[in-house]
């Protein structure tokens, strides 16, 4: 117990490092946050961080899955290796928006904050992001789909909370918040 | 956005109420909190509430388990009605000196707390006193057991993750915590 106490009080000038896992809506129109990164930011900010701004960090990170039927946005399959350089920009200017809006209300906040974007499957970049990174907590949001609807679209949350080497916070949306469709998001 | 800011500084007076669930060791010995559940209360006192005490409410449940096979500490199982009492009031006392620990730290730290014992199946339990007490948050520790050790022992951070009414966090055990059999706890 002594021990435990005596090493809480020495690390309490460091702040506690909060990684996030943000994502855009799947729901049509220009990037915006998902409902449950929203939700799980503003839960964060309003009932961890509180008024306590010196205490906190915020780790932003942006996941983008390599786009595999990427000619949504072209108007033919024999693209140019021009298409794909300008497919890629834009993925980078829609993630650097997307996380515009994070860093911009840590801003107004007060808390400091870093953020960044990776490639790949959002469950496995997260778990790497945070050995590398070595955050204090994880911060995931989840839509909360039912065992059916689980099935067929996975759950980054569920994964992180086995993987990842940190605490974990799974934030499920409000049911008030949930689209028509609960696997939109 | 606006909405959720406004709505964010309209509540910021309230306590954020952190609800934990802490359990016996399950090595032998007086009634010691287990590895997991201390980790967890320690973590949660460092990294989350940190020196703002006036910020946070924790609400400590210690979920007792009806003893099936409640004739270890008996004599004989033709027991009588008084071993019964006895029994029941040992168990008790065993809940009240584990709750003891957890709210003697809140006290030494300074953070207002509340603490409960109730009987039955944990996850169960937890989840429904989520809903009559409607934290902010729930804490739960885990053993961080492999998917075979979990077969055989269930998880109850798992159900609470999926079936809780608020926000989670599951705090697995550290490595160099873990005893040499790591269903221990």
């Amino acid at each position: 117990m002594a021990g435990a106490s005596s090493c809480s009080s020495s690390s309490s000038s460091d702040r506690t490092r909060i990684m996030m896992g943000v994502n855009e809506s799947s729901l049509k129109g220009y990037p915006h946050a998902s409902i449950s990164s929203r939700g799980a930011f503003e839960w964060t900010l309003q009932k961890i961080v509180r008024n306590n701004t010196t205490g906190f960090k915020i780790l932003l990170l942006h996941v983008q899955v390599p786009d595999e039927d990427g000619f949504n946005d072209v108007d033919s399959i024999f693209a140019s290796p021009e298409d794909f350089r300008e497919m890629k920009l834009r993925d980078k200017i829609r993630g650097l928006h997307l996380l515009e809006y994070f860093v911009g209300r840590c801003h107004q906040i007060g808390v400091p904050c870093e953020a960044w974007i990776k490639k790949g499957d959002p469950k496995e970049v997260i778990c790497n992001e945070v050995k590398r990174a070595q955050p204090d907590l994880l911060v995931v949001g989840s839509r909360g789909l039912g065992p059916f609807q689980r099935v067929f679209v996975g759950t980054v949350s569920e994964f992180c909370v086995k993987h990842a080497d940190c605490p974990v916070i799974t934030i499920k949306r409000k049911a008030d918040e949930t689209p028509q469709d609960p696997v939109d998001d």
